[in-house]
This record gives C-alpha cells, structure tokens and sequence, in this order.
C-alpha cells in the first residue's frame, strides 16, 4: 500500500488568526522561541499498490481542485510518503 | 529565519469524517485512484536564525502540548522545513 503525503498551508499575504492563536498559547506555555505561527492542512492519500508516477498526477489534481482553495492557499507539496508517515 | 514543520494526523484507529467526505469528493470528480483519505494539520513555526537542537526541542513539546490532542491525534513529524516549505 502505498501513501501520498499532500501539504496545503495558507498564502504568505493571508492572515492566519488560528496560528496567531497558537502563537500566543505557546508563549504563555513558555515556548517563546518562535517568532511566528501558521497552521495548515495535511493530507494522507492511500492507494493500492505502488505510488506511481500516475497516482501523483492525480494527487496533484486533487490538491488544486478539491484539497485547496487557491484564492487563499497554497499547494507546498505533494509527495510520496517517507518512512515515518507510510508506518501509520 | 529557520523553518520548523510539524505533521499533525489523527490516530490510525480514530474515524476521520472529513477525510471519508473528501475520498467521496474525489470519486465525484473522476479521481478514484485513491483507497483512502485522511486529513491532519500542518503547522510551520518561524525562529530566529538557524534552526538549533533547543529550537527543535521546544517544539516537539509544543507538538505535543498544544498542537496535538494525545487522545485522539499523532505528531507525526517534527523537522526542519525543506527548501519548498522554508521559501514561502
């Protein structure tokens, strides 16, 4: 079986209030290292067999048309699964 | 400015309705390569400078305290964000 990994995180120039968010709850955690916060999408496609270059194809379609909105975000990647996501 | 990427996905043994809804989503639009979908959450977090051992290790626990609910959700990955994700 195998897994693609689709990554969609919002376009640099769009607010991101629940990163925000999430920035100040670390703070008040004490995790005041980072400068900023911003939350995204994570996507795991399974399919039967081997990750082709043909299942990639169609994974890159999904992630323009169903997976993101392009007025506000952006496709950063889409990629067969490494080690660590494949064993989920 | 260092890139720290977090992989978020929930359990393997817990329901994703989202990711049933967009598995049927897909079929509706030809895309039926795919045996299975699951959704997570993706979060970038920005340091200063380069990303250090103490950078990284502030944020597995921020993965683990605040970006993730342990009950339910895996942190899947926490690494320094490649050359795709840290241009953005």
């Amino acid at each position: 079986m195998g897994r693609i990994v689709v990554e969609v995180m919002p376009k640099p120039e769009i607010l991101d209030p629940q990163g925000k968010a999430i920035g100040t709850g670390l703070e008040r955690l004490g995790l005041s290292g980072f400068t900023g916060v911003r939350q995204g999408k994570l996507f795991h496609l399974t399919v039967e067999g081997e990750v082709t270059a043909d299942a990639l194809a169609q994974a890159r379609e999904a992630a323009a048309s169903l997976l993101s909105n392009p007025v506000i975000e952006d496709v950063v990647s889409v990629r067969e699964a490494d080690d660590a996501e494949a064993s989920r």
